[in-house]
C-alpha cells in the first residue's frame, strides 16, 4: 500500500505520530525521540544522543575510522579553544563563522556580594572561540612540524566535538554542538591536494552506500556554496523521503589559503621555500539524521544492519518457566552469534528486561532492529520461533523452525542491508528529474507542499548569480555540480534560458 | 648500572636531555615532547596529542571501553555546556569547582566600529559553564529516563572532553582541557550503588596493571579528598619512578545528594517513592602521564606492547638496492604480522620514510617501540635481522636468523609486557615503607630532593586534621586508605602519636 509515494504499514495503526505523509519534520522528530536515538535537552540546541543512538555512531565511527586509517591518515587531537586572533587570520574564514560562535570569556565562578548568585569572574584577557571547526589551530601545528618535503603528505584526522552557535536547532540535523570527524591534510603541489580532497570525498561516498545504504550524488559546490576560505568544495548530496537534498559529506581544497595564513612552508628538494596546499574535509551525526529520514517509517526507525547495534534481538515470552525459556533463548543467541555477517559477528542480544513481551517487541521495531524474534513455551514444543523482520511493511510475524535458525538469519540480516539500499537508489532515481527544461516547469517542480512532490532536477545552468532570485523563491539551491556532468552543446539554463556552463544538481535542501 | 636508583643506559649518551637523575620533573617534559606524545600549544594549559600519542591513547580507550561495556554500561553522549542554574544546585559540588570553569557567556563575534578588531557581541541570558564533569546534566537526564525500579540499574558511560582551568598546567598530568571517561550509574539500594563503585575501581585496577603495566594500590580516600559531593571516594594510587604517587582513576559513591538534588526517584514495587543512589567513576589522558613516569627512561619513552601502536617497527637500510631490501622487509612483517600477541595481532610497521635508517632506529627508540629491526642488503645475505630490544638497558644490537624471526619475536613482545609490570611491582614494593613509626622519621623519610629519596609510607593514622600541618609542611598527603588494612591493634599514628584509626599511604603526589 503505497499512499503519497509513502509506503504505509498496512491495516495497523502506525506507531509513529504524526505519519510522515501527515507531516514529515514533525514525523522525523517523533522517529528520532520515540527510537530513543537522541532528544535536544537541557541547553539550547544541545543533544542527548541515547544510548541506542550512540550505539549506532559507534558503529558508524569504527567503519569510517578504518577507511579513513586505510587512506594513510593518522589520529590526533587539537584544541577545543581557539585564541581569537587565530580564527581572525583568514578573512574569509572568520566572516563565514563569526556570526555562530561561541565565546568563553571568563574561567572562573564567583557568588556575587549583594545577589549571592554566582557569576562569571576572572576574564580572560583574550576571549577564547569553542572551535566550530580547526583549520586554524590544526595548520598552525603543521606549520611547526613541517620542514622539507620529506614531511609531506601530513595526513591528520580529529574525532571531535564541535560548536556552531544555531538559531533555529533541529535534532541531529542543526545542532549547536555536534560530533564530527575533521581531516586535515598538506602536500607539495597543487595535484597532490586535489586528489586527495577527491579520493576523501569518495570515501564518504562508498561508506554513505555501503555502511548507511544512503545513495549519494557527488559533485562540486556552486561558488556561493563553499566552505568559508575554500579553493573547491566537493559534497555528497543524498536524497531524503520528502524529495530534499541532505548534504551527507564535503571535501575541499583549501589551495594555499590557510598556509599562507598560517606560514605553512616547506623545503622543496631544490633548497626552494614553498606554501603546502591543503585539503580539509568532514563528516557528523548529521548523518544519522540522513540515515533516519533514508529508511524510517511510520513504526519508527528502520536501521541498515551495518549500523545496528542489535541485527537480532530474542524476546522470551515467560510466564510459567521462565529458566527453560530463557536457556533456549541463551541457547539461540549463541548458536546464531556464531555466523559472520557483513564482514563482522552477527550482533544477537536477549532482551531479558522485566517488561510485557508485547511492549518490548515494539519497541525493538520502533527502535529499527533488523530482525526480532520471539520465543515462548509452545514455541520450543513446537520446534519453532517467530521471526519479525523489520522491513515487511506489514510486520508479519513468520514461524521459522528453531533448525533452520542458523542458515537463515544471516542471510535475512545480510539481505536487508542490500535491500534498504536498493530501495533508497530507487527513490532517488524516480525522484530526480532531467526532463524540466523551462523556468515554469522548474516553478511546478518545486511548489507543491505535499512530501512526494519534488524531488531533484538535474538541468543545465548558467551559473549566473541572477538565477538566486527564482531559486530563493521556492526555497531551492544548487546542491551540486555532479561529477557525471551530461551538458548537451548549446544547451540552456533552466532558469534564465541562457547558454548554460553546466549541468546543476537543483533541490530544496534541509 | 643504577645511579640514584634509577637505571641507566651504559657508556652512551642520554637521548633525552636532562636526564631523570638531573631534573625528573623537566625530564617527564622532555621525554612527552622528544616521542611525540603530546605537546602544550596554542592556548594556556590546552594540549596537542600528537599522532604518536593518540595512538597509544586509542589503545587505552579499546581496552578501557571493552571492559565498561562488559560490566553493563553503554556509552552516551551529553552536552557540552552545562547552565549556571544546573551547576549551583548541588552545593559541595559547586563549591569545588568553582574556581577553574570555563564560562561562555556570548554567542557571536562582531568586528567592533571603531577599532575593526572582532569582539564577543550577542551575549546570553545565562551563562553556560563547559563541563568540568557531566553529574549535574547527566543525572537531570537520569532523572528524566528513570520511572521504576525496572528501570535500574542505569549504567551510562561518556567518553568526552573536560575542561578545569590550571593555574599551573603540566603536559598529560593536569591540563586546562583533557580526555576522559566518566561512568554515571543509578541503583535502587545504597548497597548495590557501593559494590558498583568498587566493582569499577577493580576495573581500573585490573586495566592500570594488565594494559598500562602500572601496579597500583587502591583505597579510600581520606574525607578531605573526597569528590565534591561525595559520600565516599575510592581511587588507584600509582608510584611514578620519583617515588611521587599518581592518582590513576577514582570511583565515587554519591549517595542520594546527587539524586535528591536533582529529584531522581523511583517507583519501588510496593508503590513506594525512593531516590536512587548513584554512582560515579572515570580515568583520563592523565594515565599517560602515568605510563611516561612508570615505564620511560633517559633514552626516552619505553611503552607496554599493549598500548604501543607499533610493537615491531622495521627499518630497510637501503643503499644501492631499495627494492629488495624493501621487499624483503615487507615479507617480515606479512610473517611476523600474521602472529597473535597479547590477545591480538601483532602490529608490524616498515618505516618507509626518506630519512637516515640511524635518525629512523632512534626514533623509535625515544618512542618507545618494543623492538626495531633493522635490514641491509649484507643482513639478507647472511639471512639475519638486527634486532634492538627496548628493554634492553644497553640497547644492544642482536643479530637474529631471519628464520627464527617468526617464533622469536612474539615471545619478544609478550615477555615485555610482564617485564614491565614486574620492574614497576618490583619499585612500588621495595619504595613503600611500612617501618616508619614516629614523626621524625616520617619527616626524614619525605625530606630530601634525590629523586630516589622518598616513596610510599604505610603507616598508622589517627585521621585528625591536626595533622595536615606536618603533611603540609612537607608537601605529603594521605593518597589512600588501602584496602588491604593491616593495623596493629593499640597503633599510635606516626605523626600525632594518638590511638590510630587506620592505616594510611602518605605520600608526595602529582
Amino acid at each position: 500500500m503505497v499512499k503519497n509515494g509513502l509506503p504505509m504499514a498496512s491495516g495497523k495503526k502506525a506507531g509513529i505520530s504524526p505519519t510522515r505523509a501527515e507531516d514529515f519534520p514533525q514525523w522525523f522528530q517523533s522517529v528520532v525521540r520515540d527510537a530513543e536515538v537522541a532528544e535536544l535537552d537541557h541547553v539550547r540546541g544541545c543533544m542527548v544522543i541515547r544510548p541506542w543512538g550512540y550505539g549506532i555512531w559507534e558503529l558508524m565511527q569504527r567503519a569510517m575510522d578504518d577507511a579513513i586509517k586505510a587512506s594513510g591518515a593518522d589520529n590526533a587531537y587539537f584544541p577545543l579553544f581557539i585564541p581569537l586572533n587565530y580564527i581572525a587570520e583568514e578573512a574569509a574564514h572568520v566572516e563565514g563563522f563569526a556570526k555562530e560562535m561561541a565565546v568563553v570569556t571568563h574561567h572562573r565562578l564567583e557568588k556575587d556580594a549583594d545577589s549571592g548568585d554566582l557569576v562569571p569572574a576572572a576574564e580572560l584577557s583574550e576571549p577564547l572561540v569553542v572551535r566550530p571547526t580547526s583549520e586554524t589551530i590544526i595548520g598552525r601545528s603543521f606549520a611547526k612540524w613541517i620542514n622539507s618535503y620529506r614531511d609531506l603528505p601530513l595526513l591528520i584526522n580529529q574525532w571531535a566535538n564541535v560548536v556552531r552557535w544555531e538559531l533555529r536547532p533541529r535534532v541531529l540535523l542543526r545542532t549547536t554542538e555536534f560530533l564530527w570527524q575533521e581531516g586535515h591534510t598538506a602536500h607539495a603541489t597543487e595535484d597532490e591536494a586535489r586528489a586527495k580532497t577527491l579520493e576523501m570525498l569518495e570515501v564518504y561516498r562508498e561508506f554513505a552506500e555501503s555502511v548507511l545504504a544512503v545513495p549519494v550524488i557527488p559533485g562540486e559546490k556552486p561558488e556561493s556554496e563553499r566552505f568559508p576560505g575554500a579553493v573547491s568544495s566537493l559534497s555528497i548530496e543524498a536524497m531524503m523521503q520528502d524529495g530534499k537534498a541532505l548534504q551527507a559529506g564535503t571535501s575541499h581544497y583549501l589551495g594555499q589559503n590557510f598556509s599562507r595564513a598560517m606560514g605553512m612552508q616547506y623545503t622543496a628538494e631544490d633548497g626552494g621555500q614553498h606554501h603546502a596546499h591543503t585539503t580539509s574535509w568532514g563528516t557528523s551525526t548529521r548523518l544519522m539524521g540522513a540515515l533516519v529520514m533514508t529508511h524510517a517509517d511510520d513504526n519508527g526507525l528502520r536501521l541498515p544492519p551495518r549500523v545496528a547495534p542489535h541485527q537480532v534481538v530474542i524476546v522470551p515470552i515467560t510466564r510459567d518457566e521462565p529458566a527453560a525459556v530463557l536457556e533456549a533463548a541463551d541457547g539461540i543467541a549463541a548458536e546464531v552469534g556464531a555466523a559472520s555477517v557483513l564482514d563482522a559477528p552477527l550482533r544477537v542480544s536477549v532482551d531479558r528486561r522485566e517488561r510485557k513481551p508485547a511492549e518490548k517487541r515494539w519497541e525493538w521495531i520502533r527502535k529499527g532492529a533488523p530482525l526480532v524474534l520471539e520465543l515462548g513455551e509452545r514455541d520450543i514444543e513446537g520446534g519453532v520461533v517467530t521471526v519479525t523482520r523489520r522491513n515487511d511493511l506489514d510486520l508479519a510475524r513468520e514461524q521459522v523452525p528453531r533448525s533452520e535458525l542458523a542458515s537463515k538469519l544471516p542471510q535475512l540480516v545480510e539481505s536487508m542491508q542490500a535491500e534498504y539500499l536498493a530501495a533508497a537508489a530507487e527513490r532517488l532515481g524516480s525522484r530526480t528529474s532531467r526532463d524540466v527544461s523551462n523556468v515554469d516547469e522548474f516553478r511546478e517542480f518545486f511548489s507543491g507542499d505535499d512530501p512526494d512532490s519534488g524531488g531533484f532536477v538535474r538541468a543545465p545552468w548558467c551559473a549566473d548569480p541572477a538565477t538566486d532570485a527564482v531559486m530563493g523563491e521556492l526555497g531551492v539551491s544548487v546542491r551540486c555540480i555532479p561529477f557525471d556532468q551530461a551538458l548537451a552543446d548549446g544547451a540552456e539554463c533552466v532558469i534564465s534560458g541562457a547558454p548554460a556552463k553546466v549541468e546543476a544538481l537543483f533541490a530544496k535542501a534541509y
